[in-house]
């Protein structure tokens, strides 16, 4: 059976994501669709590529990826369909792709034009949908698009090393539910860059020396529980996507506060690694 | 396979529709439940007839439409099974399904009758998800009401136009997802009584005298990218569901701000067109 | 087939969730997977406790309940699989089975040792789903652990009863969407405690001398519907779940307030019950 997977900035409340899943069930009965995320902030293109990147491969082989960020067609923002890694991707041409094929090169990519048949201006709902539900009946790219070779870069993508590779500048990409701030540093980059040296994390004022393996390596299970001040405390891991995160141990942005709130880090912030010799 | 769709005020957070869920499968093994929203402002009747009205004609004829919103059993608050346009609509009669009701007149109204066999203060789960079962299973709305032949109405559903046909008075019924402001003002009607005259829209003190055909028309794209300021200008757009909806182009309420929020619009407020001869 | 639900404070916007399912599938094609809450307050064992405990019963028997709330693995903090009431619960042992437990006493509970072969810091996605996969496929809870006889309990899970039994001491444990104010009082603990006595009900320096079968009681449908002033009233009912629930007739956070804010009650809050002899 088909999976579907839609990721949009649709919200959880207006009838936009509805109606798309009424559209689905009404062309293929045997189809299963799964929600990613209608929360990503409006337009944002930069979280809509790390949630999609961080999602789409625990999904089997062959699931169909709909994508719903600022999608509306015009001269500069094309709609596109690839495959990679034998996952497909229905999108606008606006950066969503670039994260994912940053990693892994599309075995295929079309502009998709099947827009002169298809006057609208909810194109998720009148072409993508079409399009998601031609691939689930076993169709070909090419029959819904030209093939093109590139898609649209994004910016903030990779981390900047300096020329003698004593620093990695990188960038928050993300915050999550918990406040937690996501950076652009992956551990791969990391330990490459690293090559066994100390080094000192910075972002704003706040300086790290350790990186967790795990949130709860900060408490020291020696001390009795109701000693421990580990709550509320900041520390840095990887993510289980592996990529470099500023966090508060049980942070709870309603009570006591995030990484995001307490140390002030927004979307694009820089945070620095500096090694030393 | 029978598709039910739910449509609620209970939130994302609490039990509710997981308890409603777990009901329906308890019932039917061979069901696809489909969310269309559970974050309807509580009690809002207006908020909830537009969302249904818009993503209930996507889904496959047959669908059963599950609308949990002010649904507490009492002598002005009867609940109804309504069979329109081959879909099943199973609400409180407190004018949920007058927006609907409005455009195609319904086959069959029933007041279900089965509580006297249920005491419950939870008439969605003990009431609603029973009789959208038996109509799932192919029973028949006499089995479980009496008919009735008129729903409650709604206010603000439709606009008004003044004698001379120079002015329609339309108010606002509904603000999306991004903050944009949808009235009660169709594009039929709007043409209709327009009859090809040029128009002044006037919200607050906000004017426009032009209706795009998508939010990117308001862009010119000779411009270099640069030196556009197009974001968090209004505009006015039919929406894709054909209501006239005062936008704002890339808005976003946590950042940019909104229609609603920039021009102090809210639910109800009016909205006029004016022609000129 | 089988069905799998989900409980987690992971929130709707991040990739964690469609991860989660999209792992799932992959193991399973034949699964429902069935979402309860992802919005529980982060590492919010209390009202974790609570959703599930008023969610699973009305899923069929067989379902598996995958519960994602602190659920890290570290010397405290432990992950356990639960048969009770023929459903199954995978969760950390923090607590959240404690409600559920209290009530019904667990037919196996097993301490999950299948860490030895999987190093991770996501463990919903890479213990949970796997344990969860392994029994929708029938396999014994002994396989992926060792049996043991004690979960760890909660606090604020039952009120007192003072000595001469003229009082009950009871805590708010959940505020749902509606912002009313459920405590941990149950109706046949009331009732049995009540023994037919008159009684006060006191939250702050709010008093209530009735508990009303349903929110709408409240109403005197013989006044005009114009002149009535019910809106915005607070009332005591006992919840569709059967707890001592105070709420506000027609609250809105966003608008007329809730019982929660307009009384200033919050979680773990006293409220107490005094019984006149």
């Amino acid at each position: 059976m088909a999976i579907i997977t839609l990721t949009t900035d649709f919200g959880e409340k207006d009838h936009f994501v509805g109606a798309i899943k009424g559209s689905i069930y009404s062309e293929l009965e045997d189809v299963k669709i799964v929600d990613i995320s209608h929360d990503i902030s409006p337009f944002n293109v930069l979280e809509a590529a790390y949630i999609i990147q961080n999602a789409y491969s625990s999904f089997p082989k062959g699931s169909i990826h709909l994508i719903g960020i600022d999608s509306e067609l015009n001269p500069e923002n094309k709609h596109i369909a690839v495959k990679l890694n034998d996952h497909y991707f229905i999108c606008a041409n606006n950066g969503i792709m670039s994260m994912i094929c940053n990693e892994i090169t599309p075995e295929k990519i079309v502009e998709i034009n099947i827009h002169d048949k298809i006057e609208t201006n909810f194109p998720v709902l009148d072409v993508f949908v079409r399009v998601a539900c031609h691939i689930a009946r076993g169709g070909t790219l090419e029959v819904v698009g030209k093939v093109i070779s590139e898609i649209k870069p994004i910016k903030h993508l990779n981390p900047f090393v300096n020329d003698d590779q004593s620093q990695i500048i990188g960038s928050v990409i993300y915050i999550d539910n918990y406040g937690n701030v996501v950076t652009n540093i992956r551990r791969k980059f990391f330990e490459q860059t690293q090559k066994g040296r100390s080094f000192e994390i910075s972002a704003r004022n706040y300086k790290f020396k350790e990186i967790y393996k795990k949130y709860s390596d900060i408490v020291n299970f020696d001390i009795p529980e109701e000693e421990r001040q580990d709550e509320g405390r900041g520390l840095v891991v990887f993510s289980s996507s592996d990529y470099l995160e500023i966090a508060i141990y049980k942070s709870d942005r309603a009570t006591v506060g995030s990484a995001s709130s307490l140390m002030g880090l927004q979307m694009r912030d820089t945070v620095t690694v500096n090694f030393s010799n």
